[in-house]
């Protein structure tokens, strides 16, 4: 039951034809942090604590006063992840991207809550309010989740510890319950770096990975990975969180067509986007930042023409980081034991 | 300062050509219940509790074990509206509708997810999760929302309330700070009956009105509705989570279409979907109880045609019943005081 | 059986609160260019040719080189309007945008094609193909649309009349056939002018009338129209296209936002966008022309601030020049007789 | 340069888990037939009609009296199919799914329509118009799409060819000019069959494949694959239609969700969704035919339990037909030479 972390190029396995970051990390988009909070500790009658939150924060600044351009995207839509109206409508992001687990939903957006209104004392008195993006899944298979084990303040400890390096992966965070293909899954990243003459963009995805049965993990497509150990998952439902980051300046339809491509990366692990899985894209761009307030009726942005070839590379890159991004939140996931003793095992114990 | 409180057909203006039900009510529709906890009470510094929480069960018995079709549509997006993108993606609704002020929607979830556990012990243990659906306006005018005055034991108390008799209106429940065209909005109610042959069905819509500038509601379209009072809005940014019942037998998709003409409604009392509005809509048919569990791999509904007469009827009884849904919440809402001394004034005052 | 046909405005209705542009009608917008074609002749066996086309430019010039932002907008899908795939996906529009009925979608498809091809030589042959717009309603009340009176050649007259002058309406191009509310309808036109400070911004609307039951309609509402005439339509199914022009620098998204305020001027003409109705409206901003081709990888645009002011008057310019351009279509068309010897009268008869 | 050619599984690769069909076709689902019209001869100047016509019929009888449950699904919108927008919005389809070259919708739509209006008098006269289906890509490759090689007639004749015997593959009808990944491509299909206890369906895909950069095929991934030949296209773009059926019973928005798997199958052959590529999937049931008129206002379906695991069977089904279908328009496709004597080689010359 000892287990062997590392990401998957460790192990050989190359995803894509595109180079990866230097971090191969969502933080390598620069200005992109990630902070964890993991729990993992004994409740009253067999019960357990083994879950997290993980807040991705798009840059260091006042995310409130300085937006993003953001989409969201839907693959299936058997989830809870609350924010995504005013992401559609407006095409931006205020507030940093939570993930915790299905029922920690509610803390976890009062914990950002606080978060933001202790830095902007205008929301909610002199200016409006403000828009929480919280993604969650269900870890209910290691985590007493009808406990209610996160509590606001977690949220807060999430943002509070975000940090530019690269991110721990696997049973962190909002990973710590989660199991992916019947092996132990939840934090995964990776990223993709494109360019043509003078231009070079970076693509980050990072993933809360809690989907799929054991038998829909491709082993023939990927030889380089082998195991001994029998996944627990007979049936495929579950979940999949995917945060997508970039630096190019992209507008939110362009950045929409982005986020459909993680799809494809979810698609080629083996996933059929199963009937009781909430597979969702929150993406955002960094290249522009968007003052909460101006006098000037108009702004000006720059933005890809989306024939040219590096429109293409951002939706390979899309694709790709996302399949890496799962692979390792897989292989860097430890086996984890949980709630009424049950074990998942690491897919590379 | 004093109001005048009745439904506007007291005023003497009646709303379209359709004929409205007994309680002229969401609880017309049969089964539908509703209930509201009501917080009115100073606290320091001239801050003030004016907010609430509705509740609206679509029938009397288990939501989760016994789930009816659902669908929403954003009018506007500028909410923060949850359980949306798995009712887009089920067509199904499997827990009370609730109704509060936008910071209080992690207060409210809770408290519904508590109630819901609490009822079905197996969710989040031998069966998936569940999916809460809360909407929300910014009641800031009237309300100290950075005060979060509204806990998770209200929404459970407004559950518990929820009744099949004609709801109250006005300033009441989530309606409390709630304020439309200027003048004191809130909780508003209203139904249409059609028929043909043996065929009869209900409409029932209930409304949180907090939308609209002062100078958009058509006085010269109502004759009857005069006032003496100065709406206090000069911007028409807001939201109006509008909730659409109906027993006529329709599918999820049919729902969706009778959901985008209560935005005829809206129109016709004067607004303009203002950018930072969140106008929404969910609306959920009680004809069928689709079980949780089912051994059976299918199930057989009865529809409605949608080339037959009494489809055209459902579209102009949910524009209808919307538009005299919000006159009756500005009709019966009573002038409110609010945090730092903030008045509202009824329309009818 | 004579008409009295004039804009509403000399009936003495005036809707809404914003002003109108010059010329009241869509050409307000600068550089955009209406063409219509009308067909009126008999065919065997009672049959009549009693239809034709209308074709929008929204510029003078090449508008497969100098494309414009566009958005569409589909308020009920019971309709055939080709091209809006594509118009969703790049935000853009690259042809003109053509009316015509139902049954000649594709000569008119194929008209539009043909002056597109011999005006760019490249197409379909050293660079891609090109997306044609062409929406319709059926006139087969009138119009014998199983004849196939419409020739791809009378869309290529329909573009190469187009002009600048303020538009004809009512009985004219593809509004020949049209029926509205049991009345006689087709095209109509209106514009509204905004501005704050240094800023001013035309909105126009253009529309192909048909749809409404004879009841319907709201004379209540607009005491200045009254008519001896009954309507001739029991039910309510029929269709409208809706073509909005602005000069203000909207982007894709916000064109869309525009877009669906459009429903609010139908709906407030006494419309439930009933289910047989193809209720479409397709959008441009003619504030940037976008090259087919450029060397460059990205492109720089100005475009508005959503929270400013001047957003909510434009979403109010898209509803009420909506409104006005369908009672347009309504004052100023002249009584028709049309196959088998039906004739629809003026509403101003 | 001589071919080799037949299914994929006669090279030895298996794609997925599941059982084909017993014709591995989409007319494996009982009921569908198709039929092709073929087009390739020399034209003026060294031009070439390299193109074709290909017709899919949901069941043998009149389709506009029998309508089946549809929906659409627009992976990336670079494309021109017509009729989506009545599908999107009534879960219809009433006339066959008709694929053709992109500048040949017009005269594609003329003939089916000029099919259904003969076979269906009432249409246009005393009933509605009719909604025609006409997916597309661009074969300007090796077809004169400029000449206007296909005429109305080919339309009909493609309809009225139709047969329920396994499908010609390859460079035949629609495909006949079409290129994938730089090989030769064209039409493709395949078909999956699950069952569980008494329960059998049977999922069948049609492709018109014409998409891909030669980079993009994953040799690596098809192991028994292995080309001699250079693919020619540089650049991925250009488009794919994927028919998808099914005799399961599911409802318009079931449906929609298995051709969302579509993209699954696209995204295995390599595919990123590129964007210049019109990728559109069109599904329909035939488990259920609704008439196109009924006195009775509503009616009774048996459809399918989500939560059951027959739906994720379906999910996969969707994508592995729709992977196993482009690569059976690959294995099959001979090379061919079109206009102006380019040569797309068969990758498995």
């Amino acid at each position: 039951m000892k287990s062997n972390c590392r990401k998957i190029r460790g192990h050989g396995v190359i995803v894509g034809s595109l180079k990866s970051g230097e971090k191969n990390c969502i933080t390598d988009v620069e200005g992109v942090k990630v902070g964890h909070v993991t729990l993992d500790e004994p409740l009253e009658g067999g019960e357990r604590a083994c879950t997290g939150v993980t807040a991705i924060l798009p840059h260091g600044g006042n995310i409130f006063k300085e937006k993003v351009v953001a989409a969201s995207y839907v693959i299936n839509g058997f989830g809870k992840t609350t924010g995504l109206v005013q992401v559609n409508e407006l095409g931006l992001l205020e507030s940093p991207i939570m993930l915790t687990n299905t029922f920690a939903v509610p803390a976890v957006t009062q914990g950002a809550l606080e978060y933001m209104l202790q830095n902007n004392p205008e929301i909610g008195d002199s200016t409006g309010t403000i828009n929480l993006v919280v993604g969650e899944c269900n870890d209910s298979q290691l985590n007493s989740i009808r406990e209610f084990p996160v509590k606001s303040a977690h949220a807060i400890e999430a943002i509070q510890q975000a940090t530019a390096n690269v991110s721990l992966e696997g049973a962190v965070g909002a990973g710590k319950g989660m199991v992916c293909f019947g092996y132990k899954g939840g934090i995964g990243s990776a990223s993709r770096v494109i360019s043509e003459n003078m231009h070079t963009f970076t693509i980050g995805c990072l993933v809360l990975s809690n989907f799929g049965g054991k038998i829909e993990f491709p082993f023939d497509k990927y030889p380089a990975i082998q195991t001994k150990v029998q996944g627990v998952n007979e049936t495929p439902d579950g979940s999949i969180i995917i945060v997508l980051a970039t630096d190019a300046p992209v507008s939110d339809r362009q950045l929409l067509r982005m986020a459909k491509r993680c799809g494809i990366g979810l698609g080629r692990t083996g996933s059929h986007f199963s009937h009781g899985s909430g597979d969702i894209v929150i993406a955002f761009s960094t290249a522009h930042k968007i003052p909460h307030n101006s006098e000037d009726p108009t702004f000006t942005h720059t933005y890809m023409r989306e024939d040219h070839p590096l429109m293409n590379q951002l939706f390979a890159g899309a694709a790709e980081a996302t399949e890496e991004a799962i692979l390792n939140s897989l292989s860097q996931a430890v086996t984890t034991i949980g709630r009424r003793g049950h074990i998942v095992e690491s897919m590379f114990s």
